[in-house]
């Protein structure tokens, strides 16, 4: 609906006049050979390459994410962007141990399960029962207490694929609040079907749950969709299952931090277009698509308008830690900077498939710099959304606390398919549709912190003979 | 090459002179008849459903593949089936425990891994060492042993997807000689690149191995191919990495057995049809492409026939017992039966994808048949090959031997994405090419267990009232 009705002002409303600054014209030619050659881009590639094998999964405040934020450091350094520093903070670390899900009747079989985030820990020999399955979590919630007791919850769903994924939203209940129902039910565990859209492999889909308020954490997983598919055929033979469930963790207090670097602007005093994505996966993938290529995406347009000359206002590249679990990162940043002036805040964290629209939200007095953003940006055949919402992981809560700034809407069509399973993996990066999100990006970039001047052409240098 | 060879005969032999029965007219329309209905078939469905569902992981020797067989006991009485009987075995059990591949160094991460049937056991906390990598058998073969001594050997390979499945038993040396060629350099473990052609999801590929005389067994195992890709790229970064391998395993005493139902024929003392598939599975997955659908097919089929009418010839329908593991079913019906005359025997191992071609080998004298096989089967849209050859898993030991058979071949193109892997569930299984297979299976029946002489109709009973 929302895409519906913009598309219908686009259409409808009259062009608006524009105010230019007296470059645009030869701006817009600079922007069009940055938006081309941006098709072509390497570097994207080359950072998600990279970290997601020179580090591999990095969980939130674990040492492998302080590995990860030592190699951002060492990279973004090497591409030259100024002031490369680390915003550090203190966290809880949940960590998964061993985990394994065995019906022990009627049929015995092993399921492919992976705990969420926040699980409670079982013993180490698991614990066992009966399990009981619902539909759906108002189906749960709807169930008498006595019911549930002493079981396993099972809850199902049926999250189709989207092209705006807005499935994860409308289906993420049964990880985000049937934990919580289950235990306060009385439930032994809870496993529930995962909350992805591939209906064929066995990769769980893990993911963040916090229990609310006066729920006792117990023990909850994911089990992958065959499986899911599994019990459910099950169920449907009139059975009364009854399951094992290992889901071994433990927390621990642990450092996250932000890695920030800047491309410095022409006017220093002017408020900086923030650029983002975040450092931290899970630990089941590597991370390559949530969200290494995010990294590599807002990286490489920021270095190709660094490399183009020099833009009006600062760029701020900020590798956010800590997103997975909780938003630290983005909850960090805001704590010291979000009173601070921001022309711009944007994040790239929805894999590396192809941007197909844009969203804004720049406010009333801003519209033709909004409309400039659209126009700059259909080449590439994004259309123009929203000029009021805009969005994004770490910077929701500064977008809530209504800072402005825009979205490159990625096509989400088989995100969720990835999307914090084993299968996240570089193996999934399709570079052409990642070059198309560079080229996006960098069209952004040269819109709102233009425009970029660029540098003088060096006299050859006489080689000394 | 065998392919385009045996298309030209097809095309430049002369029709040969038919030596058809006497109800070859009405029986090819009997054929015609069965062969549409059975695109409709949902008992091929149902079986490989059930079993999948029912019995789960069905690993040869183990308690599960015993629950496996009490099923299929249960399964082909109720649909009609005579004599239907167990024929059982002794044979070794291997069986997997813990499992995981650690990359300590340079770039800390974890691999999925698989441990191959007859792996050696790790102890409990695995071994660890500097990996060496080979891109294939034969550069392991020429490396000199005081390279390979007391490191993790690692090979990889280049399988691609093929129509028919060759790739499997050209690129599978890795899996085969690997581990005893890197036994006798005093390897201390191997991990190969998994045999199989899914190069994004990570599932490894499990398969049977066996040293050689004199080679000591070490811990075996695949990587991902997303993981081997991974270690890969770390290669060829010019690092040195090391692994922590753990491969847990244990080898039992246990039996087997094979299923086996008939269809009586009109002439008792004629040689049988045999119509053949695998009960076991391996652990990783429920074993819907390998191999509960085979039997799913060649069980509907021979139903449609005994629905049909009776048979000339008895049909034979066999769900051989620890295929996987070492051909012990096949073995078996070997030492038992091998001796007898067949008339043909067939099996179906290669999933649910529709077959595609016909080979068979009959003998001279029987030309006509196989070539009244050949044009039965073309409405199908499956194409005539071989009249000198045929093939199969288990009964291959006995095609061997000389027996008469059929081989209705199946598009193997992402077979091997799927098999041996965890992934190798119902939701692989399309059933719309799982009833062109039952049509092929029904129709390769009725041609050489035919004529099937239709039951009379029965009077409908009067209900009293």
């Amino acid at each position: 609906m929302r895409i519906l009705l913009a598309s219908l002002l686009a259409a409808t409303a009259p062009l608006p006049a524009l105010a230019q600054p007296a470059v645009s014209g030869s701006h817009d030619q600079l922007i069009a050979t940055l938006r081309t050659d941006a098709l072509n881009d390497e570097q994207a590639w080359r950072i998600t390459e990279d970290l997601t094998t020179e580090v591999g999964q990095r969980l939130a405040g674990t040492e492998a994410e302080a590995r990860a934020r030592a190699w951002a450091v060492r990279r973004l350094s090497a591409l030259g962007f100024a002031n490369v520093r680390v915003d550090e903070f203190a966290m809880p670390v949940w960590q998964r141990g061993r985990e394994a899900a065995e019906l022990l009747g009627p049929y015995p079989q092993k399921f492919a399960v992976a705990a969420l985030g926040n699980s409670a820990s079982t013993p180490a020999g698991g614990v066992s029962g009966e399990v009981i399955a619902f539909a759906d979590v108002d189906a749960l919630r709807a169930a008498p207490a006595a019911q549930v007791r002493g079981k396993i919850v099972y809850i199902g769903h049926d999250m189709p694929r989207a092209q705006d994924g807005s499935g994860y939203g409308i289906f993420g209940a049964p990880r985000r609040q049937g934990p919580s129902i289950a235990s306060q039910k009385g439930a032994l565990a809870i496993v529930i079907r995962s909350i992805g859209t591939d209906r064929e492999h066995r990769n769980p889909h893990t993911g963040v749950m916090n229990f609310t308020e006066g729920a006792t954490p117990i023990p909850a997983g994911a089990l992958s969709n065959p499986d899911a598919d599994q019990l459910e055929r099950i169920f449907a033979r009139g059975q009364r299952p009854s399951l094992r469930l290992t889901l071994e963790s433990q927390v621990t207090q642990g450092r996250s931090g932000n890695v920030i670097a800047d491309v410095p602007g022409r006017d220093p005093r002017a408020a900086p277009v923030l650029v983002s994505c975040h450092l931290d996966s899970w630990d089941l993938g590597t991370g390559a698509l949530d969200d290494a290529a995010g990294c590599g995406i807002v990286t490489a347009a920021a270095k190709r308008i660094m490399a183009a000359g020099t833009p009006a206002r600062p760029i701020r590249v900020v590798w956010f830690g800590a997103e997975e679990v909780g938003l630290f990162g983005g909850l960090d940043y805001r704590a010291r900077y979000g009173k601070q002036p921001h022309h711009a805040i944007m994040e790239s964290d929805f894999g590396a498939d192809r941007v197909w629209k844009v969203d804004s939200r720049l406010g009333k007095e801003r519209e033709a710099e909004a409309k400039r953003l659209q126009r700059m940006l259909q080449p590439l055949g994004i259309v123009p959304g929203s000029l009021t919402e805009t969005e994004g992981s770490d910077i929701g809560p500064m977008v809530a606390d209504g800072l402005p700034g825009a979205s490159l809407q990625q096509d989400g069509t088989r995100y969720f398919d990835i999307h914090h399973t084993p299968d996240d993996t570089l193996a999934m990066v399709d570079k052409k549709q990642m070059q198309q999100n560079v080229a996006a990006w960098t069209t952004a970039l040269a819109v709102l912190a233009g425009p970029v001047q660029p540098q003088p052409t060096r006299p050859a240098r006489r080689r000394p003979r």
